[in-house]
């Protein structure tokens, strides 16, 4: 046996801890303090944890750490959900971290890759949520995690509300494994609304000079929705929902599914859809669900996180979303995830391009966007052993130990504004794979994985295909006049269309005609606010009357 | 808009909650009033979670359970990880409950088959854990909860130590979406070691007469290592972990991989390769690998729960395991399957049959065992986006949209207790899920989400296999003089060899000659209990001396 100390992260901890007594008041820290503060309780080479995900920011937090003193701090290996904020990318540039492991880049996409192609930082891997989670615990433990609350109480106990998201996660990860626990809260107060995460899990609070940074990310402007938007939704509600019988599910964000969750109470339920399809959601509050949770379509709905503005409407409505004792949201990201992958029958979402073998891809030349939580809903989770009528509904072969499949589908114009395909041959990450010295391309859901794919032309039920041609053959009918749908045969695609295997707007008693905007519940935000009698509060930015 | 109540549970939760005023004292149950309280708290229809699994039990309220009179309870559906105790059947027998859904049904499995087809119980669907308690926040949610804990204070706040497990994630699933949460704590306490779950989440607790029930289901006694187990061990060892430089991993349950573990610190020590490999474990706290811990060879192991017995001495090494602020091991079932499912390199495990095309089930006849975790883990998570070196070292095309696979192994003997071959034409399972009118077959894992298979012929590469037909060769050239076996040509073996699809041990260095029980780490739990210097303090059953 070796002789060695078994609690050298617990002795380092304690000692870091003892090193900031003169700067903190019990597990206060003050304000004034914070970097100095931090300076001591990080150290080269840690790896951090900086919360930030697609909606909520630990923004104190994240600008203190860019305060930190490179000759004191550096080195760091970031951990980070999303790299959203400046700040995020500017300790690298200043010295104060060196690599960075993430799950989406969005709004900083064309900064990182450029970072990258200088050397200024270090790519450890691009994840999606739910991996990232799972590494915490497994060869991306933290030293120290800067994490976002709303409220502390005297004893050091928080209270996350509505956007609870990640934030138990990530300080699990630390908590336990004698890492450190910082986290800004908007509030000290004396009594919380609830408890959302004991005291025995945080080290250290400093109340922020101003609440943590929100992004209205799910909110989509009804007034934005197209008749060709409308056209995919009611292929996609026939095609889909209704012939395949959906009723679990979630929506990726964007105007293809806003159109079909405002054409629930008008379409869908002219064709007395109401109660067999979407009863079961795993969702971020979508105002544009309002409508469909108003008129009776909606029984439960699990989320994420929360959406600025439907904080009042969806402590109202108990019945359908997850609220504690307080009575607003209680969401949770891991958990979400989790039931997103295993739980529901369907994942639906757009993408930006669709290569004619069906992989798809949100990565555009130039730009490291990452992954989020798409593919880790938007694939078939093959640890399924439980049944739903959907999921059975997949099963081609006639295999005594065949089974079924989520319901993959993805939807899309052919093309975006109106002149750039979608359906392309090769996807540009297969270029950024190279340039940026990817171990794979980035691809956001792959071929393989998709089950159907709609566009204004018709719907491909590519699980259906025998075999990559008949795949392709399949995408092409629905790909319309880009490159990838002039290959299609028309004796082919009619053969498709007999088999079931492609089904254009007639085949499924959808009429092109009728694919007006009078169809959508809600035509702008302010309908929606009515249709919340009030409780829906929009940011100011979707304010227009 | 529809006239209508958003807060039907709520206000249903309340008004059952004030009708149990004159049995409790605040958010305490009485012990003698457990029965009456449980039968106004639960209603007929209630949709019920008992807590249990494959170690802890609320056994406690189980029993309570069983006392409630069916002509006020009844109708119950019941959602359970692990159906374990005779109380568990027991409730549908007196018709109190009268459907279940479950993941797992090992020690109750023979009765659960005789029940069904006596149209006793319904079973909804069966489950690995992590879909089950995705279903919990979908289409599971439960109106109920009944769960153990170790202590709860004078608020209600909740211990759960060693064993938190799945806990706080049932606890979570009611809390939030206004169910009851009922807890039995061994202990009620005026300060606890450290908070598990908030009070905030809790709503009645009882003090059970005595502690939950706990079983030490990953303990293997050394003693019963085989030399064909060790052989096995060797061939994966050099095979796949050495091969594939497999870093971070799960080991399930039983003698082939507690050899592995037990050759760690000897043959793996003497291959150089610590450091190299099974670093980073996603795994319960298995004594057998105490020894590789004491050597070094383990820097971090995150557990789905405890381990009776472990529980000093994973309190001694928090630089290995997760451990709380009072030092003893934080568990958590939901997080550690994430991990296990999406940050580890390699599931490997056991199994009671392989059909020829490498499907495996621990389905047999007359019985419904279920699945637990294995599928979950032991299978490629295709919304992984990250790689490490063993995921990419299973790539074999050159398609520049190729991604890497999570290895999943399977160890067995050709033959079990030396004549029941492991090998077969057709699983069981068909003809159980026939017998018993379930959806789909209960297959373990998929032999398309298998990558390699070792028994004490060689190893079987399948991921290297090219089509079906080829794959069937490869396993049959290790399946011994099973049927299976006896379908091997050698010159196709020979050149499946040549490929390395298919290694002999001679192909890979290791001797049989040299597998020996002498090593073993420990030959046996003494061995252990002297390793962990005294620390790990076995159950009576395993002692000997």
């Amino acid at each position: 046996m070796i002789s060695t100390s078994w609690t050298k992260k617990r002795d380092e901890k304690k000692r870091r801890i003892n090193a900031v007594k003169h700067l903190v008041e019990n597990i206060f820290i003050k304000r004034e303090n914070i970097v100095e503060t931090l300076q001591v309780l990080i150290q080269p080479g840690d790896r951090v944890v900086l919360e930030g995900n697609n909606q909520k920011q630990a923004s104190f937090l994240a600008e203190a750490l860019l305060q930190l003193d490179p000759a004191k701090v550096n080195k760091l290996h970031m951990v980070m959900s999303s790299i959203s904020l400046p700040e995020h990318l500017d300790i690298f540039e200043k010295g104060i971290a060196e690599k960075v492991d993430f799950a989406y880049a969005g709004p900083q996409s064309l900064r990182i890759a450029q970072m990258l192609e200088d050397g200024i930082l270090k790519i450890g891997e691009i994840h999606t949520y739910l991996e990232l989670y799972g590494r915490l615990f497994i060869d991306l433990i933290p030293n120290v995690v800067l994490i976002a609350a709303d409220k502390a109480d005297r004893l050091g106990n928080l209270y996350t509300g509505p956007n609870t998201e990640e934030t138990p996660t990530i300080a699990e990860a630390a908590a336990f494994k004698d890492g450190i626990v910082i986290v800004q809260v908007n509030e000290i107060v004396d009594e919380l609304p609830r408890v959302d995460i004991p005291s025995s899990w945080v080290d250290f609070i400093v109340e922020a000079d101003q609440p943590y940074q929100l992004e209205a990310l799910f909110t989509r402007d009804p007034q934005n929705i197209t008749e060709l938007h409308i056209l995919i939704a009611m292929l996609t509600i026939r095609g889909v929902y209704e012939k395949h019988h959906v009723k679990s599910l979630n929506h990726g964000v964007g105007f293809n599914t806003a159109a079909i969750e405002l054409l629930l109470p008008t379409y869908a339920q002219s064709l007395g859809l109401k109660g067999k399809i979407a009863t079961n959601w795993a969702l971020n509050p979508h105002p544009t669900l309002i409508p469909a949770i108003e008129s009776g379509w909606v029984d439960t709905l699990y989320a994420f996180g929360g959406e600025v503005g439907m904080e009042q409407y969806v402590a109202a409505r108990p019945d359908i979303f997850f609220t504690g004792r307080d009575g607003s949201l209680r969401s949770n990201r891991a958990l979400a995830q989790v039931a997103g992958q295993y739980a529901i029958d369907m994942f639906i979402g757009s993408t930006l391009q669709i290569d004619k073998n069906g992989n798809s891809s949100t990565v555009v030349s130039g730009r490291l966007a990452g992954f989020g939580g798409a593919p880790n809903m938007g694939h078939d989770p093959r640890g399924r052993r439980h049944s739903s009528k959907a999921w059975l509904d997949m099963i081609t072969s006639k295999d005594p130990l065949a089974h079924g499949r989520k319901l993959v589908v993805q939807t899309v114009e052919t093309f975006q504004n109106g002149n750039t395909p979608v359906f392309v041959e090769t996807l540009d990450a297969v270029e950024v794979a190279k340039q940026s010295n990817l171990a794979t391309a980035p691809v956001m859901i792959y071929g393989d994985d998709v089950t159907h794919v709609v566009t204004e032309e018709g719907v491909a039920y590519i699980y259906k295909a025998e075999g990559q041609e008949e795949r392709r053959q399949a995408l092409a009918a629905i790909a319309g006049v880009t490159s990838v749908g002039r290959t299609a045969d028309p004796k082919t695609t009619q053969a498709l269309r007999e088999r079931g295997v492609v089904a254009y707007p007639e085949d499924i008693g959808v009429h092109r005609t009728e694919a007006k905007r009078s169809l959508l519940a809600a035509k702008n935000i302010k309908d929606l606010v009515e249709w919340s009698g009030g409780l829906y509060n929009p940011p100011a930015k979707f304010k227009n009357w």
